[in-house]
């Protein structure tokens, strides 16, 4: 069918536009094509266009969810991980003496299963917690309500039950728009409130209250106990180390930037005098964007228990004022890259006189946040961090008297007036000392971090390096956290 | 008690800080204190000061409690809001006749009301619809799979339960990840993951569960219901005029900053060389940290009904291209601010030179600012707004020429190492002027965004203020919607 649309429509071409409506039937003689038939053919092109879109739409979103879970395959993990959770716990439903233990309330911990598991094991936690603490304290003012409610006697009683949810929702609803509040107990006030209502209006109907709630909270356990041992067992997320790693990938990112943008502005311009910005140099971009992933991770970190190189007390608050730092240089950077990249340029050859110097000290910046990135990384000190930050500021020093040369060197070997058309440069150049100022702060907090972190010393690990050997060989020993009293005595001497 | 103490520590500090431990009692002897009696005056006070520090403390809280209620009254009258929804459907639970016509179920409308309820009326349908659509779609897939599994029979019905759950909680908890869903359904899909595991798992021990189910749809929809009407009908909070607000006031403070930052800059310095930044100074700190608050509310508000000036389709995505340019420009300024605060400062002769035309064009830009600042909030399109911009670049120009022409004056009237000194004003002044190009993009956004939104002009507002004043005696058609086809027809002559 579509092929002797196809035919038609190529016959009538043919014809020079005049549409005869004659196509070759397989048997061999040519007729006239009724209109009906013509109509079909449409519609049936119509679908099979549509199939074929519809095809290329399901291949297109299929190619979209496949590179969402191959970007970071844990994504997909998470997905198998709450189904296993929701397996688990309804079993529970399915084990008679076990739901008859809990009173029929077995619904409560697939419940809290669903709205409890979360990504990381922070925000599991955190969740948890929220959930257990105001369950058991809403529970506990709900139950002192009743005993007031059914000791006022019939005509009072709605009007307690009623009242005392209506005080306590407004107060509770209130104290949401504290910062406090809402950083830490945000989930923990809706279930409060919740937890409140359910058992202060119940109360009214339901005999056995006391009951019901003992059973609610044993459930409601069960259902926290069961995400948090999924969570931590199976291919814990972390929100500390997710932390730890976007600030690492950041400050490489600002390196790659600062050192492309500078690269890009002493290029040799193409032809049309415009040139895209390369993908490096757009790195700075995800630095200005990521503040509010930085602080909900560190707000969620705050709940997990300590972990691997991440202890108890681990200073996650620092990681945001690490970030606060690089997002201060990122501005400066995004600065530099408009006024690279503005109509306005300096001449080429003017351009050249602070080429090297610009280029020695962008590459210098870079390395210094790379040694940073590096450190933070592997959560060791090192001194070529300290050394990439003096050499920075020779390279910066160096620039600064090339820069308050150049303009007699201009006026002497040009003339005045190639003073003017330099005065472009004068504003990469100024940004870009800027920019290292800026860096010298992020290193600032990056150090303020590896005290508080208690970061190791790079230099001791080369020193124990073939202690290190030996143990690999047990692994039980091989833990980094095994060397910590060893670290403490040498920063003690 | 505590005057004893006092006295005691008196005595002490009289006889040149050896104790001797005397004390003035009533009585008038002077008595040896014993040990024991020091202890209980010392715990005395201390059992004081914490009273005093607690009351303190509360005191404190209380007025940072006042201070959030009176910032914005609205978060007060949200509580009371939500106390109220929580009142009224508890009445569902004292009336018999329509306890028992949810079956006992109308725990799920209160259920309802506590999870749905938000602040904007946006986030409130977000909610809503999110929360009948997944129970809906979920409630039914389940009844499917409950119909399959009481066919296959006994052994197999749980693996059949428990896989189905596993399989679709593992899906979509995947396709949470999916950019769109978390954007639009993410509560919807945690709603499905719940009602489906609820149903499925509750199939194997409860017997009506049809009859359950649409109990369950009935008490949840009348749950969203009265929170619809709660939400909207007492003192409604717009998403989406409070991003259009928002959005205005970050135009003003950016217009304050950018007058500011030069006007510091061009200051006599004082005699320690470092000046504090000026609140108004700082205000571009607002517009670089709302992108958050932006992004959240662009998407809670296209799930708000039409509302005054606010249409079905009003072009809420076009916001958030607003806050971008704003935020482009906002980093520029940020480069001006640190660039006009470094420690190497142009000596004041020389920046006298370009200080007028500096102030100029810092007066121009946040003219432009303010008057796209006050044609978006009172969404109309003025004249002035263009006259504003064609102003900037004017001053823009004037600027650059005084620019281009210092370097020979400078050589000219004093030396070329004057010139030299001048760098970090050319810094200042190019930045100044990359400052006011943004803003071209600031404005050319509110441009597109009053096309979309279809702002009225001004002009034509004059034209019919006599027609408007009569219509203002006629309280329904004071509206000011009431105008659109009028407008429309303006449009098209």
């Amino acid at each position: 069918m579509e092929m002797v649309a196809a035919a038609a429509t190529k016959d009538a071409k043919r014809n020079g536009g005049t549409p005869e409506w004659r196509v070759t039937v397989p048997e061999g003689a040519s007729v006239t094509v009724e209109h009906e038939r013509c109509l079909a053919a449409r519609a049936w092109g119509w679908l099979v266009s549509c199939v074929v879109a519809l095809g290329a739409k399901v291949s297109g979103s299929g190619k979209r969810l496949w590179k969402i879970g191959a970007d970071d395959p844990r994504r997909a993990v998470h997905g198998l991980k709450v189904g296993l959770a929701l397996s688990l716990v309804s079993v529970f439903y399915y084990t008679r003496p076990l739901y008859e233990g809990v009173g029929g309330n077995a619904m409560w911990a697939i419940m809290t299963v669903v709205v409890v598991f979360e990504y990381t094991v922070g925000g599991c936690v955190y969740k948890g917690f929220n959930r257990a603490a105001a369950t058991v304290s809403a529970g506990a003012i709900a139950l002192g309500v009743h005993w007031v409610a059914v000791h006022a006697g019939g005509e009072l009683e709605p009007f307690i039950r009623s009242g005392s949810v209506f005080l306590l929702a407004s107060i509770a609803t209130f104290s949401r728009f504290i910062p406090t509040v809402k950083a830490r107990f945000d989930y923990g006030v809706t279930i409060f409130i919740l937890t409140y209502s359910l058992v202060a209006v119940s109360g009214y109907r339901v005999e056995a209250l006391l009951v019901m709630a003992q059973s609610r909270v044993c459930t409601i356990a069960i259902g926290i106990f069961m995400c948090l041992a999924v969570c931590v067992l199976v291919c814990p997320v972390w929100a500390g180390q997710e932390l730890h790693r976007l600030t690492a990938r950041n400050m490489d990112k600002l390196a790659g930037a600062v050192e492309a943008c500078v690269k890009d502005y002493f290029a040799d311009q193409p032809a049309d005098g415009k040139q895209p910005p390369s993908d490096k140099a757009e790195g700075y971009k995800c630095v200005l964007n990521s503040k509010a992933s930085e602080d909900s991770q560190a707000n969620l970190a705050r709940w997990e228990p300590a972990h691997g190189r991440f202890g108890f007390r681990h200073p996650y608050e620092q990681y945001k004022s690490v970030g606060a730092a690089m997002r201060h240089c990122a501005y400066c950077v995004e600065a530099l890259s408009g006024c690279a990249r503005s109509e306005i340029q300096a001449p080429h050859h003017i351009k050249q006189r602070l080429a090297g110097g610009c280029a020695s000290v962008a590459a210098r910046c870079a390395l210094a946040l790379r040694e940073a990135s590096s450190s933070v990384a592997a959560m060791k000190t090192s001194w070529a961090l300290d050394l990439a930050v003096a050499e920075m500021n020779t390279a910066v020093q160096e620039l600064q008297s090339d820069l308050r040369s150049l303009p007699s060197k201009l006026v002497e070997e040009e003339s005045p007036a190639a003073v003017l058309d330099a005065v472009q440069l004068f504003t990469v150049t100024s940004l870009l000392i800027e920019v290292s100022t800026r860096i010298e702060s992020v290193v600032d907090a990056v150090d303020t971090l590896a005290s508080l972190a208690g970061f190791r010393s790079s230099d001791v690990e080369k020193d124990e390096a073939s202690e290190t050997e030996t143990k690999v060989k047990q692994p039980a020993a091989s833990d980094p956290d095994s060397y910590e009293p060893e670290k403490k005595h040498i920063e003690q001497v």
